[in-house]
């Protein structure tokens, strides 16, 4: 199967997660379990790693001098161009969380941008006609600064956060008139539409000009809105929850991937993609962070998409299997 | 479609709801919206209506001397059979609970139980040769002593509630040995397995002896285990969620309602019969109390359970099309 290349922009930093023990009921208190220091993380880790299982990978992103080469050499060895990755004088981005008893919701315990502050995203020439453009949760306006740079890429896909939608509404409605499809969780949707009803949110968001929305429903999948209607994908029902750190950014890798392999983004191709996002966002959860991905290949990928489509089947496999060829 | 009879047992109620008005962002706080006092409700009611839609209904309940007689004569115009509704002196069971702004969370305000509190369900003779039963959420003696009452169902699907799932333990488990099926929510499936993951949850719960396991996610969907493997059906996007009280009763009565017209209950059975509990569960939530399903008809959910199908295919319509024959 061969593939466009994607550029991909984003964070890369170090995580402090904090994990409690997960008990039968999640309201009743519980001491804490497990706790991981200076785990590798960032949007654009997640899902750079993820999408290069599918496809060549271009990352635009800044490090600290603390953070291990050898980490980047595991990812060019991967098929990933590291030359738009920044090194800078100072701290990585360090992100510090401490999850809930359900493994669902966290606090944010500790932010710390380092040279994350300072980061203006330089395109090498080489990365400028990259096909295809993920656009990971970072200021609007060095979104935009990065698709400026460009040329005519033919697919555009970003994801923002409500600290953007709060702050940075003129800058974000700009770019959201130059993307093609925009992923974003279901709290991002509602505050960017101003409803609070997911599927009013996402009407009221096609009238922006996206083609995509897609909204991720963490454990409970994801909601797909495109010009032939809805599709919703369930997540893989997993009894081996690890750490939902990077799921999202896994999704998003993983969809991007997909749609590298594709002449034509369609409908059909936005359905297909996001069975793939949910298929490597389930290996992501499966190990603390980046363990689940990091070595993730097509044939694994390939066989957790199987148990997707089996999932969404309403008839059993015998006559699924019939259509599915 | 001939179909079979279904017997339901359960409570008949008056419901005192309130609803705040909703906003894009459910932590902010909100001034109350509507109020509605004596909405008619209960488990047996809203299944036993939606079920009316597909298959001839038996129905088991007791209600006060203040309970409306023209709701009765309403369902039995629908071919409910009121035979086994008994009508005690005193209040009927009342309920009272306000929603959370995101009309998911409710809290439960009161509750009075009234001539529910020594409800004993008498099963006429003409009941006790039900081919399918579905035990709404009472008492698992009570559950158990209608199935003591009946000569061998050849289904039969229950409901229960934390309630009894921290206090009659011992109860429940014994009917769970007699059942074909469980409905509850994943917050029940934690506490009864002792589970907090919902796929563990599922397979610990499996060993009690059910066929099939249904775990009802509210606007996620609901999850089917079974032995042909697991199902996610979503939940219609709905822009006009009016009120959630009762979708998981219209969830249970629509996928007994299908299973009364299938010759057999298989895994294929089940999981069109949960397609079609969703579908009528979307009737339900969009308008307040039993004004969404009190005339639901086979055409109308039909074309519900049309929108559910389509909702699941990965291939768009064109593809899905022809392998829907």
């Amino acid at each position: 199967m061969s593939a466009e290349s994607i550029l991909i922009v984003g964070s890369m930093a170090f995580d402090d997660l904090q994990f409690p023990r997960p008990t039968p009921d999640p309201a009743k208190p519980t001491k804490l379990g497990t706790s991981f220091r200076d785990v590798i993380g960032g949007s654009a880790t997640y899902a750079a790693m993820t999408a290069a299982a599918l496809a060549p990978v271009r990352a635009i992103a800044v490090v600290g001098d603390d953070f291990p080469e050898s980490v980047l050499e595991q990812m060019r060895a991967r098929g990933v161009d590291t030359d738009g990755v920044q090194r800078a004088e100072g701290k990585t981005f360090r992100w510090s969380g401490r999850y809930h008893p359900d493994l669902v919701g966290r606090d944010t315990l500790d932010t710390q941008l380092n040279v994350f502050a300072d980061f203006r995203p330089d395109l090498p020439q080489s990365y400028r006609q990259t096909p295809l453009v993920l656009l990971g949760n970072i200021h609007p306006a060095l979104q935009i600064q990065v698709l400026d740079a460009m040329d005519s890429p033919r697919f555009v896909m970003a994801d923002t956060m409500n600290f953007w939608i709060e702050g940075e509404r003129d800058t974000l409605d700009r770019l959201l008139g130059r993307l093609d499809a925009l992923v974003i969780n279901d709290e991002e949707a509602r505050l960017l539409s101003g409803e609070h009803n997911i599927a009013a949110a996402a009407k009221q968001l096609l009238k922006s000009g996206l083609d995509h929305l897609v909204i991720k429903r963490g454990e409970h999948g994801a909601l797909y809105f495109g010009k032939e209607g809805i599709f919703a994908c369930p997540a893989l029902p997993l009894a081996d929850v690890a750490d939902p750190t990077g799921a999202g950014d896994c999704f998003a890798g993983g969809l991007m991937g997909y749609l590298a392999t594709q002449a034509h983004i369609d409908d059909g191709a936005m359905r297909r993609g996001i069975v793939h996002g949910t298929a490597a966002a389930s290996f992501c959860v499966q190990a603390v962070g980046t363990g689940g991905v990091r070595q993730l290949d097509e044939p694994s990928l390939s066989s957790r998409v199987a148990e997707v489509y089996a999932l969404c089947r309403i008839e059993p496999e015998a006559l699924a299997e019939r259509c599915a060829s």
